[in-house]
């Protein structure tokens, strides 16, 4: 039996999905092997357990997911427009999902911190770390707005965090709706958390 | 075989626990069961499924915590102190949950709407329910704070469902970190959410 890196792609690739619709714990290594096409042995060439599994699938997740974190946040548009287009990406990247597969997906990381994040502490620490990560990409935007003088918050960091944790909260509703036009209050939620004057909004180019 | 009101009582409690620590799709009837310390016969006696089981004990939870918004956000006190109280109160029960069971459970509503809104229709729509009652009660009184001259906002409706949002993405966050100290940041948090400058705040009686 050919045992190739082929395997472990597809492995990771039908978790991915079912993780993302159906969650961690409704599965099985049975169902994610016949979903990738591999018999069971390859899984446990490649996987520890189910849980290794998940730590993968969360790690090329987030590889990913930063990619268009940073490309978005670190480009040379206006601080506040980058964070605009976070929010328009994100509802972009939920309405692709419910285009493909009929139903808001909402996050998978967000989604696993609920479901997991008390029973497996290997995957927690991840999570704490991704989201760490998001909260440090968008502080540097915050505080580049504020030296520019367009945003009044004390606490960068907190307002960072009061931002993730709202994109959060909007994508559970939108998955909870289904409808992902619910991320399109992000935008103003983000401009009153950053207590940016309406007459300071920054006008779409 | 004696099947009593007991017997379902003990059910649903055990199953509130059971699902608040471990979610739904990781527990099989037989668990919940033995738990509950009844016969499985008792079990189907009572409910057709593990799904309306799911929905009386989302049901009894929001009767108990419906109580509890409505005790404080209808009280006499001033608008922005009842928001303010409920906050207070969200951060205390996430604590004494942690002095408990030793973990942040987080919200159970927002737990399994992220867990089961894609899967099963009539939890989704209760949870929409819930949801909505939710944003509800918390905008009769941005709209008493408003009619005071106290918050800015043009929509007290959309205010409402960003401050919701905000409470189920700062839960997640402290059940991630279990932390419940991640809760004191949902009074500033509202309070940007709500336009409200510094001057205006109402200190704690």
């Amino acid at each position: 039996m050919g045992r190739t890196s082929d395997a472990k792609n597809k492995i990771l690739s039908a978790a991915h999905t079912l993780f993302e619709q159906r969650g961690y714990s409704a599965l099985g290594v049975a169902e994610i092997c016949k979903a990738a096409g591999v018999p069971k042995g390859s899984f446990y060439y490649f996987f520890d357990s189910k849980e290794t599994l998940a730590l993968a699938v969360i790690d090329e997740h987030w590889a990913t997911e930063q990619r268009g974190w940073e490309r978005i946040l670190r480009s040379d548009a206006d601080p506040l427009e980058r964070l605009r287009q976070l929010f328009e990406a994100t509802e972009a990247t939920q309405r692709a999902a419910q285009d493909n597969c009929g139903t808001v997906v909402g996050c998978m990381l967000g989604n696993l911190s609920l479901e997991m994040s008390n029973q497996a502490d290997a995957v927690r620490g991840r999570l704490q770390e991704i989201f760490e990560a998001q909260v440090e990409l968008v502080e540097v935007v915050i505080i580049a707005a504020r030296e520019r003088g367009e945003v009044t918050v004390a606490d960068t960091h907190d307002a960072a965090q009061s931002m993730v944790a709202q994109l959060e909260g909007q994508v559970l509703f939108a998955k909870l709706y289904n409808n992902p036009s619910r991320l399109n209050r992000l935008w103003p939620s983000c401009l009153a958390l950053l207590g940016v004057s309406k007459s300071q909004v920054p006008v779409k180019a």
